[in-house]
């Protein structure tokens, strides 16, 4: 089925990468700011009870269902239940068990979008198109197609929808009858700790996919969706011919880590942190490559701009030099050429940022040296 | 895509259970042999290093995989790299992410078969055929289908190939160019701990998929994929859009467990355990239910029989007495009806196993009795 899909150029320069690479290229969250004593001290409890070694339920742990359904009550202003929340093995894990489920034919998305979840709708065969406005899903939206959005700090251009985008979205939703996969990887890493109400609490076919890869660790792969509790019925189905459940230790230690921890004191420290690092890289771009065009974001992983260059093959001559960053080329659902492209902040030290960007910048003035030089040939001849 | 197909039936046994339950309806290892001590020191070694906490390749984590290979190469005679080894959420992903990648139209399975391969294949659409004889394999193998079996042990009834067997599969393979799903869950649990040469290993266009779940524990969720290199490069698109890739966390507590400890010690325990508990639920059923026929196994974590009744409504009766058992029905493509069952014999005490095994026995002796009253009855009016 998939034979002729290519494997993400992301996770291919990740498998590229060694530890000497300066690498902007991942949405790999600062390891330094994992709880580390905490989850040990989590895990230790955890596995004096043998059951976290056992198989168990497909819809995911009780307890741990329970508290991510607080914290929608409490933070997004969307009441929910515990039987509205199913557990997945990385948030990745709901583009393929909802598509599977319900979706024939096609998907549409936002321009640019992320890659991890074009690669689930193509993988299942499912016909990708983008929208650029709003008002166009009027015409695209139908009631047997999907809406893929991220309402909050988008991966890759880092922009959140208004309110009144929001609601906007949501009329046409409920107009057309579409299935709604709103992706919410960032939403809880606004820079200020705003939380702001998703689109999925304004229309009932809706799925709010949430993750604890970015605000605890992604290396547990534990994410969840929040939909109504008909469709968790069938979604299961997909679910457990997928992987039975997701692991239960890791769900054991999450849930663990949650009971002993208040989880917005270390977001708290996550978001000062990331803020630090955005605004350093913003001044290195202003600094070393001041062509480079780009809005500081107000929360996420990631710096979205544009270079006076074309981005890919940029990309490829810096990897050369150890340094990864990854054009926008395949943020597009039909892989369009752009001289945009995403940098991670979160990922790497100061030291890092400053050194990389210089170095792009070097790269950059060399290239355009040597054209420059071309063209004064040629002129001469 | 997947409206139509109803939830695992064994799922919804186990949905249904409580603590109360006298379970022999799961594949449910025996908690008390995981190695909790063992695995706390491998997870506290690990937790030291926040990289356990990262995302990580999508292949899996080299030293784990080196660890896998050398098992092939010592215990299954079939010599293997790291470079073959691909690692999976549980080996229940292996299904899809194999199916996705290579398979078309049609699967064909060994009767019974394993239910978790049967959704599987049916989430994705994918025709599941029977087979019953090696022979008829010559006529219903095709290029481009895939053959699905478990050459040891087999879920559910427990039966394993000869090595006679297995050559004259790899032979019909070998002509016809099919792909071949070889599921090796219950392979390292004989009881005298023979480990057999796989069909996989007389054949390259194979996928040998192993296991920690029944060897060590359930809830790490982690197998993995033993295949030629040019078929992983293929199976990872599919293996990213999934999940990225497997916990990271999961794969280096199995490593650092495998490093620490010998692997074929723990093993030995839980074949001596294993053996134990099920002669003496064979010693139950002889005593108490003497109209059930079967074989005793040499491995694996069932017993497998026909009763005299319908053992779906059988089962369907002992669950409102809180005994749960698996009627085969459901391990056919077809969901024939059928007098057999299976029993597991791993995830029950002996107390346990003898009063359920009791219960069920009245119950065919009441229901007898009824019927034989009705017949009485009918004759005399």
């Amino acid at each position: 089925m998939t034979k002729s899909i290519k494997r993400s150029y992301i996770r291919e320069i990740l498998d590229a990468t060694n530890k000497e690479t300066i690498s902007f290229a991942g949405g790999l969250p600062d390891e330094n700011l994992f709880p580390m004593e905490k989850l040990k001290n989590a895990s230790l409890k955890v596995l004096d009870d043998s059951s976290s070694m056992q198989y168990s339920k497909s819809q995911g742990i009780e307890d741990l269902r329970e508290k991510i359904a607080k914290l929608y009550t409490k933070y997004f202003d969307f009441p929910t239940t515990k039987d509205e929340i199913l557990i997945t093995t990385g948030s990745q894990q709901a583009f393929d068990i909802i598509s599977k489920t319900f979706l024939e034919k096609e998907v549409i998305v936002q321009t640019p979008t992320y890659i991890g979840a074009l690669s689930a709708f193509k993988v299942l065969d499912l016909k990708v198109k983008d929208f650029k406005y709003i008002g166009s899903l009027n015409y695209q939206l139908k009631k047997d197609n999907g809406l893929y959005v991220m309402s909050d700090f988008a991966n890759p251009n880092a922009k959140s929808l208004e309110k009144e985008e929001r609601k906007e979205i949501a009329h046409i939703l409920n107009k057309k009858g579409s299935f709604l996969i709103e992706d919410a990887a960032y939403s809880l890493l606004d820079f200020d700790g705003k939380i702001k109400k998703p689109i999925s609490a304004y229309y009932q076919k809706s799925f709010h996919l949430g993750s604890f890869s970015k605000i605890v660790a992604p290396g547990l792969r534990v994410g969840w969706i929040r939909c109504d509790k008909k469709f968790i019925e069938k979604i299961l189905v997909s679910k457990e011919a997928l992987d039975l459940h997701t692991p239960t230790l890791n769900q054991m230690i999450l849930n663990q880590f949650l009971e002993d921890n208040d989880l917005f004191e270390h977001l708290k420290k996550i978001r000062m942190d990331y803020k630090e690092k955005m605004e350093f890289m913003a001044s290195c771009f202003k600094k070393y490559i001041p062509s480079f065009q780009f809005e500081k974001p107000n929360g996420g992983m990631f710096i979205y701009g544009k270079f006076q260059e074309d981005s890919f093959l940029l990309a490829k001559e810096v990897l050369k030099k150890n340094i990864a960053f990854v054009p926008a080329q395949v943020f597009f659902a039909d892989s369009k050429k752009s001289k945009e492209a995403r940098f991670n902040f979160t990922n790497s030290s100061k030291k890092q940022i400053e050194k990389g960007i210089k170095e792009i910048s070097n790269m950059i003035i060399t290239k355009n040296e040597s054209i420059w030089f071309k063209m004064f040939k040629e002129r001469l001849s």
